[in-house]
């Protein structure tokens, strides 16, 4: 945990995204049928709806979340440099996201907002086969737009890097295109998740377009990949996705992810923990491993393997930040001393 | 989980206590040293060093806590009627604390305070050999007082349960003896745990005149115990108490514990998750396993039997509210069906 303090300092990785507080709770399919939640997707809700859906949760636990934030939360923790961009309220659940990022060793210094609704919180419901699903109140969110990316701070960063759930608030939207605007003018490249795959539905052509001219390094899963193309199969999304983009990251849960740079493609294994408890992060720890390895200098394929293996190590523990010292928890899964050279 | 909805119905179990939520982190012993913590100890601070020291703590997760609302929570999951006093404020941690008793099936009637200070918390390090050091700021629990004591409620419990912990607040004090008095007329047991060595040694005392001529089941860790008595040796307070209450048990943690009525004792074996990761709530784990066992009819051995498969349980989390239907953990703890009769 470096964070790059000096205000000349430069960051391996800017992210922009959702500032969320999860509330993890185990569930069973049961209850999800009766609340009527699509299981597996991000739904947004409103504050009454979140209301109604906690009143009719089992106890939870509060753990600091967000796509991007959980990502930067364990960049930091693999040793990047890194600073988050997102709103919270001045409120307990913002104190506890702004705390929780910050101690993680990310730069976080996004004034909280004095007026407006309360810290976004994301209800997840993880059921016993591990899958989680996420009904999400925007909260403070809403408040994110372009006066909240900062020039100095945007040119800073070897990466910025965005998560697609933004692209749900036309104010957060315009804070990605200046952002993105920013990284390039200053050399940077551009890395994006396309988030959910009911996202990807609903922003489609604007992906399409920004995939297809902006992003340098685009993170996705089956699901959002073949929805991107509204193609059917994954390998005709990958021969597409790969003219478009210098890196692409594409993850299929338990068979494991390819990741691709032109001609070169790597299929890499999933690495799994003895027992999977909550799939929540998976994609997000992704990002971190490959961000980390890439930044430093690894090679393809070493960046898909941390990938994996820290995608693997946060679905054995409830929740997506780690709840032990995350380069401890990557070395007790590949039996090695540490997060440099993974299995 | 069957809450005593109606007015009329009866409860197993009443229990009072300081209602906090805790903040779980990770953390070695330098940082202990480095904050000047006393290692394992329950260290009241003010609300100007809880801020200073949350300040300079790792990342964490917010788990509802208090010693008896943890004893409450389980007790419900494994089917006891159950339920609870104790004071939070109206902001968003005391949202969360009423929410995850309720869910929990426990009944929690409580006004959240409108003014005042603000919810309770517990900062809760724990280190790697999986001790936990907390530091509570109580916060709105000083608000907690005699007429939070609801006669109709606490004549309707078989055993009214108290908190040690509460012994440092004057008025939740007299909520204690109001208490004990509406148990006993209305021919109930009174079950108190001594909470905390510390405390034990603030008011040995009072605590030692209440244990002999009040308490019918009494639950203290090997230090609690001595210390109440001012003996250096555990057999020396275990011939002690035996002569002034119904029931004790007597834990010691990894040696297991004792449970004692009169002349009849009971060694009892501790419970051991394949890997212990956070200590923190094993007592009140126990206590509820040995109530729900109690007040079901089981022996005296099977009561200290299902107490220490509880906190075998809850210990292989962090948090010391289950992450999980608490039945199953403690099914797939000893290889079988459900709680009724752990090895």
């Amino acid at each position: 945990m470096r964070p790059a303090d000096e205000a000349s300092d430069p960051f391996d990785v800017l992210g922009m995204g959702n500032a969320i507080v999860d509330v993890v709770a185990h569930a069973d399919d049961a209850l999800l049928a009766r609340l009527d939640l699509q299981k597996g997707a991000m739904t947004l809700v409103d504050e009454e709806r979140s209301a109604f859906l906690y009143r009719n949760m089992p106890p939870g636990r509060e753990v600091s979340g967000g796509s991007c934030g959980n990502t930067m939360a364990a960049l930091a923790a693999l040793g990047s440099r890194c600073a988050y961009v997102g709103r919270v309220r001045d409120d307990q659940l913002g104190n506890v996201f702004a705390h929780d990022i910050r101690a993680a060793g990310v730069s976080f210094e996004c004034r909280p907002s004095a007026v407006g609704p309360a810290t976004a919180r994301s209800l997840i419901f993880v059921t016993p086969d591990a899958q989680r699903t996420m009904q999400t109140y925007l909260g403070a969110c809403v408040e994110l737009g372009p006066d909240d990316v900062d020039p100095m701070l945007a040119g800073r960063a070897s990466i910025t890097y965005l998560e697609g759930y933004l692209w749900d608030r036309p104010e957060a939207k315009e804070a990605c295109r200046k952002a993105a605007d920013l990284c390039h003018a200053a050399g940077g490249r551009l890395a994006l998740t396309l988030s959910d795959a009911f996202c990807v539905d609903r922003w489609r052509a604007e992906f399409v377009n920004l995939v297809e001219n902006e992003v340098d390094i685009l993170f996705a899963n089956e699901s959002e990949i073949t929805s991107l193309y509204g193609v059917s199969d994954f390998d005709t999304a990958l021969q597409e996705v790969r003219h478009h983009v210098q890196f692409a990251a594409l993850t299929r849960g338990a068979k494991g992810s390819v990741v691709v740079r032109g001609d070169e493609v790597h299929v890499i294994e999933a690495v799994r923990p003895t027992r999977v408890l909550d799939t929540t992060g998976a994609g997000d720890l992704y990002a971190a491993g490959f961000l980390h390895a890439l930044t430093r200098g690894d090679d393809l394929a070493a960046c898909g393997r941390l990938a994996s293996v820290a995608a693997g190590a946060i679905i054995g523990q409830y929740g997506a930040r780690a709840e032990r010292p995350l380069v401890e928890m990557i070395a007790e899964l590949t039996g090695q001393a540490g997060p440099r050279s993974p299995a």
